[in-house]
């Protein structure tokens, strides 16, 4: 990874490995494919990306709004809507990650069959 | 993910979640980025994804040779060569992964500038 010689996430101590850790995350990944059309409340979120847990849900979006990629709009209903929305810094990353959840669906069959393959030579 | 309708990732139990939660992952990030060149030692991984601990990298490269991602050939020498490189389909996923550390080494100053606003605001 050398396009950016003063940052490198092979090492340790780099800060963009932290924000690696953020976003090479399954939930990172699919809590941002699911904005990609526009803003989603909390609920609807949860729906999208089912078998999120609410915790790990509000974490997930918590750190995503820290670094910048998800902005957060509370509206001031009774009781109060908050709706979530990709920023533009986190637009940037919606086709990489969306890229991972492709690969997964499209090479699952090879994956599949190369699990079976191993588990068998053990 | 529309691709592949038959696998969705947003479904809790579609098996290409598992292979999601494999790819989508820091360690697997590096460790693919890192044997992009061509076949490295485990001591030479090690080096490399700097920071790494000798049992994540055992069990991620485990994981990633039991998916179909890496293979292990070793060679009968005193002490036993092992070396670990990308097979066609671990090949597939060195460009999505490695976008995911240029967008981290890319981006590292924004995310950091909004981490500080964001932890100002608490």
């Amino acid at each position: 990874m050398t396009e950016h010689p003063e940052f490198n996430v092979l090492t340790a101590t780099c800060p963009s490995r932290t924000s690696l850790a953020r976003i090479a995350n399954k939930w990172t990944a699919m809590v941002v494919s699911a904005l990609g059309d526009g803003r989603l409340r909390f609920s609807d979120l949860r729906t999208t990306v089912d078998g999120i847990s609410g915790k790990v849900l509000t974490d997930t979006l918590r750190e995503l709004e820290r670094d910048g990629l998800v902005s957060r709009h509370v509206f001031a209903e009774v009781p109060p809507r908050v709706e979530y929305e990709l920023t533009p810094l986190g637009h940037t990353l919606h086709a990489p990650l969306r890229a991972l959840g492709d690969w997964a669906e499209q090479h699952i069959e090879e994956v599949l069959t190369a699990r079976e393959t191993f588990d068998k030579r053990r």
